[in-house]
This record gives structure tokens, sequence and C-alpha cells, in this order.
């Protein structure tokens, strides 16, 4: 193994250790309705609201997304993760039995917002920075279709390469 | 309350539905030294290993982490909330009581390297894009000084407003 694929993988691993919750994030449009799990996903500025992407340039989504334009980010709840193994691709579903899994709503243009997302927010990208084998989305958000409460809106998290449950209620301490 | 008011305010409800983890990103170097509390954290590429921060351009901290270019980010453990709370500029410390709080190592170029950290990850800013209110710091990784296991790799995940500790135990279902 050369040095670079050493500090890869020891990259790799230190990430595992960056918990993260877990998206996915839908579009529609000109070329075909698609989804893909996502968990380099974080807000940029409220001022215009804007969130950020990070996707692979070789996946198939990437080119769709980038295509399309119009975009959802859904935050999974912490009953979703048999859905975030369908749409990165674990299960060997086709994009159309990825869809069938679970109940979705037509958002604006079309593009699907998961009915049971946590939170589900609509936008545009509106610019994209290519960075090594990755492209960074900007998505200027537009419309927020909903936002969970109560028990609706635990979490999923990706932490140490499994997924976890992470409750409203599971705090250590509230802040001031 | 106008439009934008009322659009950022939602969308700030919504982000506070987005789980992340909780980072102290340092820096030092000719404009000083100085440390932040960030959690819109996240990994960009492994080819070659990237990370990007979102950081208020208002922040005295963005100034001087462009200027310094060399930076660590600290990643917290389940007990680094009122570390947390002390870089976030929570409890009126000056920057020189908020390192005072607990153990640094110097990095190389002489960045602080939080010991308790889960991981710490330092790097050069090596380009960065304003969005809005923000700016965009990408972050190229060369050193990556500690990884922990066990409880010391515990994570604290910022979540609905409050600090969660998530262990690595806590899980719901492992991945394949």
């Amino acid at each position: 193994m050369n040095r670079d694929d050493e500090a890869k993988l020891r990259f790799r691993e230190a990430m595992a250790s960056l918990a993260a919750a877990v998206n996915v994030v839908t579009t529609a449009g000109p070329r075909g309705r698609c989804g893909i799990t996502a968990s380099a996903v974080c807000s940029v500025t409220d001022a215009p609201p804007t969130m950020l992407v990070c996707i692979n340039r070789a996946s198939h989504a990437h080119d769709v997304l980038q295509a399309n334009r119009n975009v959802c980010i859904n935050v999974l709840g912490a009953r979703g993760q048999e859905l975030a193994r369908v749409f990165a691709g674990m299960t060997g579903c086709t994009m159309e039995e990825r869809f069938a899994r679970c109940a979705w709503t037509p958002g604006e243009h079309g593009v699907p917002v998961l009915a049971e997302a946590v939170t589900s927010l609509e936008g545009t990208v509106c610019e994209s920075k290519e960075m090594g084998s990755h492209s960074v989305l900007f998505v200027r958000i537009a419309r927020i279709a909903h936002i969970a409460s109560g028990a609706e809106g635990d979490s999923l998290v990706y932490f140490r390469r499994r997924f976890h449950a992470l409750s409203h209620g599971a705090l250590t301490h509230e802040t001031p």
C-alpha cells in the first residue's frame, strides 16, 4: 500500500468518528427522478437560506442532480435506516424500486418529498464547486414542507459505520 | 416580521433538526492563536483528504483562520460539552482563558491540538468560497494526530438546540 492509500484509509477512519445526520437527497426533472443517501450535508447560511451537499462526481445521481437542479433534502428520522440503505444502493433495488419503498408527495417542480422525513427542504442548486473526486452542491432553500416534533422528529445518525437513533429526550444537558 | 425574516426563522428551526457533530476548530500563526466551536463541518473527499468548515464572515475567528491558513479540526467527545460552550463564546472567556480550560499539544506549525478530542485533523485552508453571510473553508488534511477508540471515542452531537452524548454502544443496528 502506498503513502496516498494509507492517508486515505486513515482519513476514512477519522471520518467514521464524525457523527452525521442521514439524508435522502431527491430530484425530478428532464433527467428523470433520482435519489441518493448522503451524510455530507450541512447548513451554510440563513442569509439567504442555503445548504450544501457533497456528492461523488462518479455517481449517476451527481449528473442528474446537477442537470435537474431542483432538489429536496429529506432529513431521515430514527426509523429511516432501511430507507438509508436502499438509497445508498446497498440493497440492489432499481431507482423505481427505491421510491416504491415509502410514501412521497410531489413538491414544487415534482421533486419527491419524503412524507416520513424529520424535515424536507426543497430548493435549487445555485452553485457547485469541484473538489477532488467530489462536487459540493450549494442548494438555495425555497420551501420547507414540514418539521416534525416529538418522537417523529427523532434523528438517524451515522457514526462509526453504524446507524444510531438519536432521541430528542436522550439529552445530556440543555444549553442555556 | 417580513417574509425574509420568516424564511430565516423557519430555516433555523429545520436546521435544529439536522444532528451534527461538534468541533473546535483551532489555528495559530502570524495572526495569533484562536479557536471556535463549529458544527457545520463535513468530509468532502478522501482523494485528496479534504474537509470543509462553514464559518460566519463577521466572526473574528474567520479572519484569523483565513490569514493563518494552518488549522486543526478537533472533533469533540461526549464529555466536551463545556468546551463547546466556551469556544462558542457562551461563557464570556477571553481567547487565552478558553485555551487554559484544557490540555493542548502543539501540532505542526504550532496549531493547538486538543488532547481529549475524538480525533484531530490538521491541515491547511486550500480554498474558500463565500456564500451569503458565511465562508466555506476547504481544508486539505495533512496529519491526523490520533483517533480515539472505546468510550473515549464517544461523540458529542448537537441536535434540537441541545448537546447529546452518542455512544458507540448505543446502536440500533449494524450495517452489513
